[in-house]
């Protein structure tokens, strides 16, 4: 197995962080660069059609894009040290809090870079209020996330999961927004520091 | 189990033609008007602090929020008419669909609305450019659905799957920002015109 990734983006990250934590090793890394415009070449437009990072290339040759799909079908196949869920209640509960932080972190972290910094300005139409309404996004949810977590060790009570991952993986990527988490979000911080310190986080 | 929505609302759509495409019909639906603010009650937002409908309640009092945490719930409990996949691969390519289907065209959809239209304009900030940005995102993700389903009865191949339904839920509200599918997305056209006379579509 083969995934197409490159090494600063965060949601690749999010995939070396899900195989580190199931203890998976036997995936070979391919480095595309992205400002170099590796990803929209008709060669990887075949592996995915929206030009994107990370796709996993299967040994028969399939090709599967999203982070998460990607996750799905290693969480699928190797069901040992579980980071979707176990039961149908926790396999929901799980799925409502990654989605959560998708949408109101992950996804407002990396359109909030997109459309301040001009980092991709010749392929995108940057919208520079629109940025900085992410950037107030952001903020709201790390509160949000700070008061879940007075009651709770991560995000699903006592057990580290996905929606961990793409936590930490947004969080860190806000450098590039010169966002930290706010000193009063002392939850948070705490959060923080336990996932950080875990091997997994390094990759 | 009950489910709190409002029927006019695209996600919770979404939802109930899941629901109706796996025959489950034991549930209970409870209505809150948005524009009054049914949603934004403190009481409402101990069931979903991001104050967003649907939400589900089971019988022991638990919340799930977020459509495809709700709908994984289902699918978990009745894998009878599986919509989210059998084989680890087909769950992920259906994850991978049903991810690309939201980022690209069902979020730029309530974007578009609620970002031209000023219809919430007392609980956000409207910004005009950005609702249009969405607007060309929605017409450039209809071309490429429309490209794959020229080899494609449904988004996966033979399978009609959850994917079909957040591209259904999608395209039917966007009647609001005034978009339909334009006449050379021949395939798209027929596509709709099936996933449309199936009889879930009218929930």
């Amino acid at each position: 197995m083969k995934i197409y990734e490159t090494r600063t983006a965060p949601n690749p990250r999010r995939v070396r962080i899900f195989l580190a934590e199931k203890q998976i090793s036997d995936v070979e890394f391919i480095q595309l660069d992205l400002q170099n415009g590796d990803n929209l070449t008709a060669d990887f437009q075949r592996k995915n059609p929206l030009k994107k990072v990370p796709v996993l290339e299967l040994d028969d040759g399939q090709y599967i894009s999203e982070t998460v799909a990607i996750c799905r079908y290693f969480e699928e196949v190797n069901p040992n040290y579980p980071l979707m869920g176990s039961s149908p209640v926790e396999k929901a509960q799980i799925e409502m809090w990654q989605r959560w932080v998708e949408f109101y972190l992950f996804v407002p972290t990396g359109m909030c870079f997109q459309h301040t910094s001009g980092y991709f300005k010749d392929r995108m139409n940057p919208i520079k209020e629109w940025g900085e309404e992410c950037r107030s996004q952001i903020l709201k949810f790390m509160s949000i996330m700070n008061a879940h977590l007075q009651a709770n060790e991560f995000l699903l009570g006592d057990k580290y999961c996905i929606a961990d991952i793409t936590a930490i993986c947004a969080i860190d990527f806000n450098r590039v927004n010169r966002i930290t988490i706010p000193e009063e979000c002392a939850h948070l911080l705490r959060w923080y520091s336990a996932v950080s310190s875990r091997p997994s986080a390094k990759v």
